[in-house]
């Protein structure tokens, strides 16, 4: 499930933080960051590419799923936009 | 599921947050902005409007799935209400 | 599934956030509030009162439901009773 | 699903709030107030004893429902556990 | 589904917050009261000893069931890590 | 379900928190800590580790139960992200 030393530096380029970072430019910025950071996570869970393809053209026609996908979403943007100040003077 | 360029900045218009901000004038217009980026994020998961409109056939006629909605509303609205510090003085 | 001009100004009365704010003078009708909302919002889905009645009908009777909507007014009421300070010196 | 006028005041006992304040003395006081919130907003999506002494019998039986209302009351937790300031001094 | 008098002082030992508080030394202990705290509130559902070991058994062995408990944890532990401003001193 | 002795000081190296800390130098590491925080409840309420292989494998090739992780992980990750104060200054 896991890449296997969390909590440990590494050289390899972050994989579930794009720019390791949470801080974007703008609220747009920040949405995407928090789909491109779900994607990532499931990515982590099922790090086999065609297994994923399979699942995502199952959630993509799944009403539940998606709106299930869409609640991720808006966990992780809940954090994304804290950590921005919500872009109040952007 | 995603634009291809999450965290860089584009000439297109905004297509996750209207605007590109999550500061309204109103608790009500707060509100309706909830609504609209829980449908965006639909719509950028599952891109085909034909099958969205099906899919949202499915889920306003089944009652799980409108309280699942709802659920994704409500978790955006936290977001932006935050944002606007609760409307406190509008 | 929503409004057609969301982030609008419009003369119409607030269709989401009944008074257009999350003030209230009490605990009691911050949660009254927070159920309101929900309501609200699972109108703004399914716009049908006929067909909204009988889904009501549905999770009303269905355990599993009754907690799915529980947990949506749970989370209505955490921005709600943010807003209010806690109604601590209530 | 409501009481017929939310957001009036009224000369009834509070329904939703007990005491109408989220203010406890400690922190188990604090987790009661959260189970006892939760039983009355089912209590108001259904009504009828009878029907809701049957649901209950349901979901007190069924792991997965067991482990949803265990969420409801972590909602509700998390703010009458901010409202009190954590209990920090108690 | 609960105590019988939920919000008043009593003389019985806690049931549903171990030490009748949230303060914990470490991150580890707050992780573990977190735990602690969503296995009463199952217990306070389903006081029946038998039943709730029955109940045990088949969510530690159904996939989607270990997740739900784990999001019931993450939550609580989110309330029990801001109590103890993250233990960042610790 | 749980270690014996929670809320106990032990001897025992942490079982839940790694480094018995949320700190961590940057906002890849804090993701890697909240999947990590993930797998550990599960493995405390199902210690079986071969049982817990197999559940695994189960949730990896299953949509819902892939986007139910991901919605634990924002979970977590939000408690971390804010006990670090999102990295700002990373």
């Amino acid at each position: 499930m896991l890449p296997n030393k969390p909590n440990s530096p590494s050289a390899a380029p972050p994989a579930l933080v794009p720019n390791n970072s949470l801080i974007t430019a703008t609220a747009e910025e920040g949405r995407q960051l928090a789909v491109h950071m779900t994607r990532l996570i499931v990515k982590a869970t099922q790090p086999d590419g065609e297994k994923r393809k399979a699942l995502r053209d199952v959630y993509a026609n799944d009403a539940m799923m998606l709106i299930a996908v869409s609640q991720v979403v808006a966990t992780e943007f809940a954090t994304i936009a804290a950590a921005n100040g919500y872009w109040r003077s952007a």
